[in-house]
């Protein structure tokens, strides 16, 4: 079926067989296992996302997209916060060769898209390019994970092809009262029988996951760095400030460590120390 | 001669002959060539080089240092800002094994050290630990760059051994005011006979370095990266924004790049685009 191949992608067994240890083990088809966390994104020397808020910024090289392809392939689901889903509107499905919608059968493969989306500013519609992909049977449909109930229209469209809204309450910690606790969000999805969940970003969403607080709840962490400077304003990862004793020290320092160059840029993979 | 060996360093040959193509070329002895430029420094994955203005942090393993000082043994000069000599009271010599004081006679690969301090800041006296090891015949004395006549017992101290004061105009541009510019002071440098220098910080040094007017003076760029996280409040390489016809533009992306993963670390060698 020439059509389906259409665009698909493919990612070198080399570089493959690298990350593979930091990617949800096969003994995750056990009922009972915690939901497998990876954090995935892709920044400049300078730790920049993209240029400025609300921009897309082309950094990687293009293995470096077919890896990302690769990973989504690996994981039940994919999820971004709402602050990306505006920006870029994204396609968040999988293009590896060999999945659902591109050589493969049916949707088998194909990750399920997740948008965090506190305050339901998400205008999902028939033209946004996920649900373009489900029509063409090349994706499935998101959940939206929010404290509100979408209205009629969008809730609609997200049900009728598979999809749906996931109405959580925001977290008790009187600062976070505009978010939802990971804790919460992570067991709802597990809850819908997602086993492994891939996490893309934004900066607010990252910034918040390398919180001491939510470090811990993450497996993997897998980043690729690109040779440029982004410079100052740009959409930054850089967590808040980690205080001990009265003395500030660094946030996190990854373990288990692998650095494997991919082209151009570089891939580290690792774990939080407190995973 | 076993007691000069002693804190002497080695840097395996596998990394060093991957490093070595961003050194100074042998060339260099001829009389009229211009200045080699390396900029080279460590940052955590958020940019940081510190966690707060002022302190030192260990970033990088032990592999990491024995590179700097491997780096040290290529160069005719080593340069820092004076926030960094304030902060650190760094030593500025190189410990490789077979240089002058570690093996070797005399100062034999011994760079020297130079200060960058427009105002005359650096306290130089004799418990600096950079005048310790020039009484040791570990080190040379240093060079500081100035707009101002250092007093007369510091310029004497760095004198009696070698060193001296060099005095330089202000930068021409008004914004500049403050600082000594970039040409200027590889101009000085060259004429006193060093034909290579690593700029190695701090965070002011860099960030000026990284302005487009000035990243066409730098010929090779090695930075370190550590995995790990320093967060909000640390001392940042992010150079100002670029803006051309209206639009931000990334500030700067090497070419040659080549990413060494050493130790927990990896080591980004690279060219700027416009050397």
């Amino acid at each position: 079926m020439p059509p389906l191949t259409r665009g698909a992608l493919t990612f070198p067994s080399p570089q493959s067989s690298q990350i593979s240890p930091y990617l949800p083990p096969p003994s995750l088809s056990q009922p009972q296992t915690p939901i497998h966390v990876t954090l995935t994104f892709a920044t400049s020397l300078d730790s920049s996302l993209s240029l400025s808020p609300g921009t897309q910024t082309l950094l990687s090289g293009p293995l470096s997209k077919s890896m990302t392809h690769y990973l989504r392939s690996r994981h039940d689901a994919i999820l971004i916060g709402v602050g990306t889903a505006l920006a870029d509107n994204p396609s968040l499905n999988c293009r590896i060769s060999g999945v659902g919608g591109y050589g493969g059968e049916g949707l088998k493969g194909q990750p399920r898209p997740v948008v965090l989306d506190p305050r339901g500013r998400w205008e999902v519609g028939e033209s946004s390019k996920v649900m373009q992909l489900v029509r063409e049977g090349r994706g499935r449909a998101p959940f939206v994970v929010s404290r509100v109930v979408l209205d009629g229209g969008r809730r609609r469209l997200l049900e009728e092809c598979g999809g749906k809204v996931i109405v959580l309450p925001a977290a008790q910690d009187q600062e976070e009262r505009k978010r939802i606790g990971w804790v919460d969000i992570l067991k709802a999805l597990r809850e819908e029988g997602i086993k492994s969940v891939m996490i893309e970003g934004g900066g607010a969403v990252i910034n918040d996951l390398l919180r001491p607080d939510n470090i811990r709840l993450v497996d993997s962490i897998i980043i690729t760095i690109a040779p440029t400077w982004l410079g100052k304003g740009g959409v930054l990862v850089c967590p808040d400030e980690r205080v001990e004793d009265g003395v500030k020290v660094p946030v996190e320092r990854l373990k288990d460590v692998q650095w494997i160059p991919l082209g151009e840029d570089v891939v580290l993979c690792g774990r939080p120390q407190q995973s």
